[in-house]
């Protein structure tokens, strides 16, 4: 299997200001093409620290270096790569034509000195046009590794590589295939799910691996085979893969690497039903999550927000007396909020949610992370009781999880009962 | 100035399936100390690219490794700590209490012998407790470098490290100190700020450094100062900030390091106000900014995600005449929707958005990327027209931030207006 690196550039990556996320994006996509990243480097903007990371990642067939090349003056990636591949600095006509049109055309701002200077590339590299954006890519080569150079900014970085830096891999490195099969699992522990699967693991033959992937109640469990000349590879990978969907078969889920909004909004859509949102805690998280799906408009109708009492019982009509009885963290509360919901969404199945997500706000009876979930249609509903005990953001994301597992389960619950 | 490295252990993290924020934290925690990482390397669950990993970062004071400590079978850290650094495997007595502590009392599960396994550490290390989970950190000097090994998952992550870690790193390690000051400004590129800049960056001097740092339409802006036996380090970047903000005073949003929804509710809350959001096209993600800020009740009411056309006509009461002959996404609906989003949350002031996101949904005459914002209080509005040209992550993102600074800028008017 082929061998790649990826080494990120930019003093704002090390300090910590701006977290990494072309990384785990490159790794998965040239995973897809057979190329396993087997090291991440983060330097600083600092030529020493740069060539070092060069040379450690030249073991390597492919080095993608992402960042460092911003039209701002603490950039020398550039003038260290003209260095270290050798030839020397010249205007790439097209690129600069690229950015005139941006300026002239689209942005309809005054061209900089700057700007232009983002046209000029080593003559030793032959560049990948950016069309989202100013800043080429570059490709070398040297002593049979390929090093290919991208700007930082994700988007401008991921159209570069989709457009002109993957197809040119593939051309240019023919490797091993890599083939995962991925299930999830809910509500229950990676620790667990190990013990259970004890003697499938000790079954497995050495070509395929498994591990675990777990993201708060939700545990992936992933199987990879690495092709090695075994025409069967895939045949094998498939049973052992219905193998461990069987032994799991209680707790899993999906059967795919998929979100679970994702699989919610799936069954939705299968069904051809609309769903709502009623949040208080979680304060518009859950919406969020499916609306950023595109075609999300096909399943979602919206939400309320309802972060005050004043608004609880204005929207969504919750009575004020059970406020004031039950308490606004309580099961009659949230059944009251879905009740309202689907009134006024006119949904087939919303969810509601009422809970206290921290630091403060929690009292003895009911301490922070305190949650009531009500979710399901008007004929259906689940109400359920959780507590988390973790800070603001993670009780926020266990709540939606479980929220949306809770939704799930009341269309599984329809199901088989009719 | 001392120096760190963090080396991330995992298959995980390489293959992309888990974005690495652990990174971010330590650093920037470590640079309050006065600690610069100056490398990062991540490496899958291989022992020898553990080993390399370790020898290379064995020239830093400070070597922070996270991840491979799981209960889970793919985990081979912890044989190779024992190798690399000697002794022999020990249970450490307070860590089992804890663990079964934890399974008797608070999971309520039977414990295994997996979750037993996790008390055992070598006895060449210092355990520092896990008070948020199970494996502890560890907490190993060779060569007069310190290895600190932690597990992988954040929160566990952070409390080992503020309850045990830093304490104990500060006392064994007295660094020069760093001093950031940063100051944000809005709606103004990167480039532009650089060419305005030209003469204050060439007069700093060469201990305080410059770094851009832009986050869509926010460019925050950074001087570091580093201490080095210079006894007036701090008033000389007091002045340079003050020449830096005046400098970028028309375009400054804050003279701090906060996100754009806390300038915001900064701003209502020193003036007792509350505000909402109506979000079409942004799906709850406003909403979402503003709550995963602890104490957000104080300043909002709650927010409408209409997502649907009969779901703005029911909650906001949008006239349907009014969609159909402007429609749906268009500065007339969004001063409806605020309208009706004032009225029914009786929030002082309010967000309203409705735009075409990506990547379907658009036309020639509103292409994707078309968003209205309208944003004010009952006396006083601003309504405006944006076109982003991102993908629809990107495009939610900047509509939030652009309609937030839109906000920003309604109750600066009014205050100048008074």
């Amino acid at each position: 299997m082929q061998k790649a690196s990826i080494i990120t550039i930019g003093d704002e990556l090390l300090i910590g200001q701006v977290i990494d996320t072309n990384s785990a994006w490159l790794a998965q996509e040239l995973n897809k093409l057979g190329i396993m990243v087997v090291r991440r480097i983060a330097v600083g903007d600092n030529e020493r620290d740069i060539e070092d990371a060069l040379n450690t990642a030249s073991d390597c067939r492919l080095v993608i270096l992402t960042g460092g090349l911003g039209p701002t003056s603490d950039d020398i990636t550039k003038p260290f790569l003209l260095k270290y591949f050798g030839g020397k600095m010249t205007v790439h006509q097209p690129t600069l034509l690229h950015i005139q049109y941006l300026w002239n055309e689209v942005f309809k701002r005054e061209l900089t000195l700057r700007n232009i200077k983002q046209a000029e590339v080593p003559d030793t590299c032959r560049v990948l046009p950016n069309s989202a954006g100013t800043a080429p890519g570059m490709w070398f080569e040297k002593n049979g590794t390929i090093f290919i150079s991208l700007p930082g900014v994700p988007h401008e970085m991921k159209t570069i590589m989709q457009e002109f830096g993957f197809p040119e891999i593939q051309s240019a490195i023919t490797g091993q295939m890599v083939l995962h099969k991925t299930m999830e699992t809910f509500g229950i522990g990676e620790s667990m799910i190990a013990d259970r699967l004890m003697e499938f693991e000790s079954n497995l033959p050495n070509f395929i691996r498994l591990a675990y992937l777990p993201n708060f109640s939700l545990v992936r469990l992933r199987l990879t085979a690495i092709y090695a000349a075994h025409y069967s590879t895939e045949e094998v990978l498939s049973s052992k893969f219905l193998e461990l969907t069987t032994l799991l078969k209680d707790v899993m889920v999906s059967e795919d690497d998929v979100p679970m909004e994702k699989i919610v909004m799936d069954m939705l859509h299968s069904r051809k039903k609309m769903m709502a949102t009623a949040e208080s805690c979680t304060g518009g998280y859950i919406a969020h999550l499916i609306t950023r799906n595109p075609g999300s408009s096909a399943v979602f109708e919206g939400a309320t927000v309802t972060y005050s009492n004043r608004f609880k019982t204005n929207l969504l009509k919750v009575p004020e007396e059970i406020i004031n009885t039950y308490g606004v963290v309580s099961g009659e509360v949230v059944k009251e909020m879905l009740h309202g919901l689907l009134q006024v969404s006119m949904a087939d199945y919303g969810i509601a949610v009422s809970g206290i997500m921290g630091p403060d706000g929690g009292t003895a009876e009911k301490p922070v992370g305190t949650v009531w979930v009500a979710a399901g249609s008007g004929k259906n509903q689940l109400i359920q009781k959780f507590h988390f005990r973790f800070g603001r953001q993670q009780n926020i994301e266990l709540t939606a999880m479980n929220a949306l597992n809770l939704l799930r389960e009341v269309i599984l619950m329809e199901e088989s009962g009719d």
